[in-house]
């Protein structure tokens, strides 16, 4: 879709970095004054994060799934499940 | 690993949507002072994004891919290939 | 400050907006995981959304507090209070 | 005005620190393709921007003006002048 409109030279890194945070700031928009959102705008704002992540790690020449899985990984080693059960601290402070 | 952890108390909806934005915020931090960004940094800061997002579709019991190509779908129809190409402007000022 | 550390050069309108963006997600990061958060840490976050605030204005010439007072104009405006009171709808909604 | 229309009790610190996010990915999506964007809509961002800083400034019982300062200080400390001439790097990087 993007190539067939000629979108790919507004797809520089930093435009989808930005982009991502402005959707970010439309989902939590849906959060603005309360906890409860109506689930379909809350699907529909998070699709629209989603692509543009989608779009960066295109970019990046990396598959979004492996990359969460190797940070994943990386977190696991930070926060052991006998320091880090039940509580919501920076691993700094544990 | 979020199970194990007991850290399912803390992913409310509202809280997802936060963390999302937050680690947007980081994301652009790479890109703050100029469009040169280490792609190393960059893609783990995607990383972090996208782990949020998938905690919250997977609380709105939906699939990631799947929304993204919903939206598209929407998306497309809104942006006419003849109309759209090689313009950024928002479909309503097509 | 900024002048006598050459910093002008990096202060460009883009590059403020997204320095307010990203300093918004970290004062977000003190709500993370609890609307409960150190006014210490929060009052720190907030100055630097309003440093770079201030920044930007001071690049368009304007007064912040002005600016800020022409537009409640403005939503007084949108939001009568006999209609808004108490609740919390966009002005469309309402 | 807040007062006025009852809006106070949706003005917890963690809804004002939302919201500030919030505006500023609305104050980024100006410059979402480019770095060139119209400055009468940026102020009218930015107003949106610091109406909210205010708020929380006011919920905190702090002035705006003196907590910028009081950080600059903080700030102009950790970048000495002839250190960080031109330069954007992160005081513990220099």
């Amino acid at each position: 879709m993007v190539a067939a409109r000629d979108w790919n030279q507004f797809h520089a890194p930093e435009n989808l970095a930005k982009s991502i945070a402005i959707e970010a700031g439309e989902l939590l928009e849906c959060f603005q004054w309360s906890a409860d959102a109506d689930p379909a705008r809350v699907q529909e704002e998070l699709a629209d994060v989603l692509t543009y992540c989608y779009l960066l790690a295109d970019k990046l020449e990396v598959d979004p799934e492996q990359i969460v899985l190797d940070k994943l990984k990386v977190t696991a080693e930070k926060y052991p499940v006998e320091k880090a059960r039940g509580r919501s601290e920076k691993y700094d402070q544990l």
